[in-house]
């Protein structure tokens, strides 16, 4: 097959923003002109304030918008939070929003830091026979991976941070001669991520250079280093969330409170043994969590991948929150691995990252990982109650209703007339094109 | 504990957005009138385009800037595609470009798509005790599964999808009494969320009504519904996307071929068998998807949740990817379940969302979820390559170099002679703190 020399190009990169949305409209566009002015619309006014978030990443060319919101009302150790929320999918903020009134006359959402310890491993190949030798050699090294790495841990530990734990582990089992060097650090209120790389690249340099001098075999002497580098599982920086209240005080307009208090006890369980239910369950948790870790400028893969895989731990994947009911009070919580922080990266460049942090108050990271958790928590309990109650569609379809109306082109006053004809009826795409051809032809 | 009054709100959600704004920057913003402005400037300049993004969501106040970038020199099954990414971290973009540049010119990427099948279930509990009788009621059933849900099913019918199967699952091992409708669906070039959510409640409805009219004992004649919901768990929605060229192609500085494939080869395999390796492997395989995901509109949480769930399948946390070297042939694959969309949801409504679809040449859903996964394929070809050669530092900070200076108000002149300063360097925030302090004195 032939392919279109002028869809390849040499040292992209280097060329300036316009030159590259030139070559990528002209050669990608339909209509490159239209692509090209719809680019630059996207552009903040300011040229040093776009010029900062080009800056964020490689290749930029405009602005992603994905809307910013905000959902008050969340009474968390008894304090009032408006909580900032980035995120593109409808009824996400409203069902936080609603969790949080909820649960604001209810006593609120309690939380509590469990541990912030990150992890960061040198994986390594060492083909020698003599293990115990290997051992008391590294155990010998610990002072020395601490003493090379004083300049990059310097600022760290001012801040009360560092270095926790370095050990060896003997993974042998798994493949032929494979060892890691697996620490533990305290990043404060930092992400600290480069933090960890750059000491585990200093650790990895310490053992080549110590084990060279050795006495020993030459095939002892030497390491080959795989890799060096953090881990995003991180099970021990946990954080847990809850509500509580009394059975008595749970009242839905249909289901008395105790039926409730069963049935939505039921459907966490249902997610706890059921991997099919648990995905959609975590994954709707996850739906208040990012848009919380986006608003605040930290990383969303990282979160998710730890949250998933500390789902699945004990080898089954399950609930991340838990339900129980007993001496007539309903308990409803959260335990998730957040390794957040609230300096470094984007979090004091990015200014609507800094907004998102102004109205929370300026948390530390300790407490972030709390607002996230209750975001999730609060998220979880909204669509568990529409599910065990009204059904999803309900409450989500009303919300989707008005973007498949903006799609068709509805003006307010079709929209308005169209809501209110679905009221008490299930939309479809398919209705919602009928509802509105037969409001046209009139 | 005493609560600021000001600090809640009743009927937030009714208010206008510019009201929405005054309250929020009055009671949390500690400068209230920047925090305004700030907002504001954050605004589309067509009153039209703000009003749709602001229709997305509830409590929208402005829009939360993710960088928009491109990727080009993706040669897919031969045909070159210029891969647009949304996403907030820097180096994604820049390893997705070399990776597409160096396998460019080794035969390019090979894709196909294994299945698209999605699940969805009605969950719920019957209490009767001749399971054989309701397992034959059930199965009579189905045509009426069919008839009764043929109105919200007509469309995605006529569109070549629709209803794949319907299966009662006795679950009743798990909990007492508990079983599942489980139904499979084709929803073609749609996400089909609001699709199976509402044939889902209708096939809820139809149990419960047929079950009524049967002359069997109350108990039987009953069901209790506890949820009617799309799982997010799609196993079987599956992709493949390969790399492939002889070992001798594969030129390093400073490795040989065969060291170099070697090395590849371990890092893959020590994240197929150490969970803490492999969470943060795949972290890196979705920071590729996750920017396509976004830039074409689509739900990265869902994303996600099925990605982790699917690593965590045979009962052990595991990688993604996968790499074979035999008679001389190095492979590189991914295999990984992507349940997206090209019509529906946000996706013909974001003014950013419709070009990215534009560049890509509108893909189908099958298109589509063979280019996201050649950019996880190809995220995670640039990760390791980094990593098991020059370290992932050296790049990395390179990139965040530029962030922090930004921070530290360095202007264009500083930034270069600092780039330059580190270019043999280990950077930390520390050591560029102080050498942009030695500039800035000089």
């Amino acid at each position: 097959m032939s392919t279109d020399i002028n869809k390849t190009i040499k040292g992209f990169s280097k060329l300036s923003k316009e030159q590259k949305i030139e070559w990528v409209t002209q050669n990608f566009a339909q209509h490159p002109k239209e692509a090209l002015e719809l680019l630059k619309s996207y552009w903040h006014n300011e040229l040093s304030t776009q010029k900062l978030h080009d800056d964020f990443i490689e290749n930029a060319i405009t602005n992603y918008y994905l809307p910013f919101a905000v959902a008050p009302n969340f009474r968390i150790n008894n304090k009032m939070y408006c909580i900032p929320l980035a995120i593109e999918e409808s009824s996400v903020v409203a069902a936080a929003a609603k969790a949080a009134n909820y649960w604001n006359v209810r006593g609120g959402f309690k939380t509590k830091v469990i541990s912030t310890t990150k992890v960061g491993q040198v994986h390594f190949i060492w083909e020698g026979i003599d293990k115990n030798k290997f051992h008391s050699f590294f155990e010998k090294l610990i002072p020395e991976f601490h003493r090379r790495t004083e300049l990059i841990t310097k600022n760290m530990r001012q801040r009360g941070g560092g270095i926790l734990n370095i050990e060896l582990r003997d993974k042998t089992d798994l493949i032929p001669n494979y060892f890691q060097i697996h620490a533990l650090f305290d990043t404060k209120d930092s992400m600290g991520a480069n933090f960890i790389n750059s000491v585990l690249e200093e650790f990895a340099k310490t053992l080549i250079d110590n084990l060279a001098e050795q006495t020993w075999e030459t095939n002892e002497k030497q390491v080959q280093i795989v890799m060096s580098i953090l881990s995003n599982y991180t099970p021990e920086c946990l954080v847990r969330a809850e509500v509580s209240c009394p059975v008595k005080d749970l009242n839905e307009d249909n289901l008395s409170p105790d039926e409730f208090a069963q049935k939505f006890q039921r459907a966490v369980r249902i997610a706890e043994v059921e991997p099919h239910r648990a995905v959609t369950h975590n994954k709707g948790i996850m739906n208040g969590i990012d848009s919380v870790v986006i608003a605040t400028g930290n990383d969303f893969r990282a979160i998710e991948a730890c949250a998933h895989a500390y789902a699945s731990r004990n080898g089954k994947y399950s609930s991340l929150t838990h339900c129980e009911v007993s001496d007539g009070i309903f308990t409803f919580y959260i335990e998730i691995p957040l390794a957040l922080g609230t300096v470094g990266g984007i979090t004091s460049l990015h200014p609507m990252v800094k907004f998102a942090n102004e109205i929370l108050g300026n948390p530390n990271a300790e407490e972030l990982m709390q607002i996230t958790a209750v975001t999730g928590l609060a998220q979880n309990f909204s669509a568990l109650r529409s599910l065990t109650t009204t059904g999803i569609q309900k409450g989500h379809m009303k919300m989707h209703l008005l973007n498949i109306l903006n799609q068709l082109g509805a003006n307010e006053e079709e929209k308005a007339d169209i809501v209110n004809y679905f009221k008490d009826k299930i939309v479809s795409y398919q209705s919602a094109v009928e509802a509105y051809n037969k409001i046209k032809r009139k």
